[in-house]
């Protein structure tokens, strides 16, 4: 029982990660999901990245301890179920079991966030803290909580919607039904977004040049024009520090993480984004709160999920 | 050893139990806490307490298995440490300990509104779910979270302060040092001083008539008036009810608890504050956290101090 396998499903691609139960990883592969081709399909896709994985690797499966998966929605983790994924379109469907009966391995599963924040608790940018939050930035914002090593799951497993706070001011329609969450300003989407409709209401931009069309504005394209002094983009980007601290000041009063890791497509603004948001935290934090606070951007990128999802397993089966 | 003793220090009374190991109080006495005598002759008061109250049920001192005391502020659990106590002007105070020499019985210490929560959890409106939120409102607001029966910390032993988040368009200045928080609208101060600056700044309001003087309301007085039909209290009660439950969103958007258990003074405005803020709620919520959500008003009264910390000081000497 010399390995581990990890995997990270998001609804655009799959990585698969061969660890050795140090939680080192030996090797990582990445396909696309091609989530369109339903749920039996995408199961059967991730069955043969495994079985290729070990294939190639000149391994048994008898030499592999567990296989850990985090995926996206809202997680079962004791019973392996996918309650809901919106982006697969999953309801209650038994991950665990029915990938398990295809590769003839222990299965156990959990939600992509929390994968990725017990990763870097373990092993990232949160290694030696007893009392970390993760949030990722990215098509919406999430965030998990790790204790002493172990995940917070709240009721119903549903822990961690950071991205569903309230932005005063803000009405935009987000995928949850409501209006004015949060994660419509601070994700790489939100980023986007309000550089987009800045545009579209007339500023002028070097963003309309760096961009193919108005709807092609990425996050990395408003970081680019950040850089060039745009003043679209530095008072997004401004905007959505502000408004992710202010989201953070709750978070860190409720359960005053040691370290906050910031991981997600739009973590990659780094210190434009960091800057606006620190400002916010020392001006709305109690002052301890704000002393003893680390924030750090994540350090695993796509290993995070491997990590935490095959520790995640490999605690289970010995549980 | 068939008994322990529960502690609810406050800044103005000290409340005592003799409780059985199965958590029932037998016996409940309260004196003030004199607290401007000053930290020795508070710790002599609450010693002597403890003696009478054996001496009295004819208890000896070895039938005692330990001593639990809820204290207010910043307290170091493992090392029964009050850290910081403002209304106590008590910094760094081995209270466990020079309780423990006063009394010659073991003595466990923790934060008096976690002590709250975990008795509520433990025998009262938290009974029976995993995941339980308590906040309470009175001088200020403060929070605490069990999980399974545990108490979460958060670093420093800092989580719970659900009081400092920020209320847009509050400005008022908060014992923190901040701004706007939170608990300088929800909370029995807040609801009061929300009524009396309506009065000043020349509202008509059946207040005037029911106070002594407009320095003399209270949140009581507030709740009588809008028995009445008073405008201004009315007002100030569905406005301090959507921020109550604006704040508690991002909470529970965070954490997920099972059930919210609201205590302290301004909990005595029952459906008055609550109706407010389940509108808030239901507004502003996730539909399945809206759905799951239990919101209770405690149950124990000043006996959820004393369970709390009977309970916290038995399983740290079994620990």
């Amino acid at each position: 029982m010399k390995y581990l396998i990890g995997i990270d499903l998001g609804g655009t691609n799959v990585v698969c990660g061969l660890l050795n139960t140090d939680l080192g990883v030996l090797k990582q592969v990445k396909i696309p999901t091609e989530r369109h081709l339903g749920y039996q399909n995408v199961l059967h896709r991730i069955a043969e990245m495994i079985k290729d994985l070990l294939v190639g690797e000149g391994i048994k499966t008898e030499d592999v301890a567990a296989v850990g998966a985090g995926i996206p929605g809202l997680i079962n983790p004791d019973e392996g179920i996918s309650i809901f994924a919106g982006n697969m379109n999953w309801r209650n469907m038994p991950v665990a079991q029915d990938l398990s009966d295809l590769i003839h391995l222990p299965v156990f599963i959990d939600n992509d966030v929390r994968m990725i924040t017990l990763g870097e608790a373990l092993k990232g940018a949160g290694r030696g803290f007893r009392h970390v939050l993760g949030i990722t930035l990215g098509t919406g914002m999430a965030g998990s909580i790790v204790q002493d090593g172990q995940l917070f799951y709240g009721g119903g497993y549903m822990a961690g919607e950071i991205g569903h706070l309230r932005v005063d001011g803000e009405s935009f329609p987000c995928g949850c039904g409501l209006k004015g969450c949060l994660e419509t300003v601070a994700s790489a989407t939100g980023i986007a977004r309000l550089a987009k409709e800045r545009i579209q209401q007339g500023a002028s931009s070097v963003l309309s040049e760096l961009a193919p069309s108005v709807e092609g504005i990425t996050s990395a394209l408003v970081s680019e024009a950040y850089d060039r002094g745009d003043s679209v983009a530095v008072e997004v980007m401004n905007y959505v520090g502000r408004m992710l601290g202010r989201g953070l000041i709750s978070a860190i009063h409720l359960i005053s993480p040691d370290v906050i890791v910031i991981g997600g497509g739009a973590a990659h603004a780094g210190e434009r984004l960091l800057k606006p948001m620190r400002e916010e935290l020392q001006a709305g934090l109690i002052a301890p709160y704000w002393e003893r606070l680390q924030i750090r951007l994540s350090e695993l990128s796509d290993d995070a999920g491997l990590v935490g999802s095959a520790s995640f397993a490999y605690r289970r089966l010995n549980k």
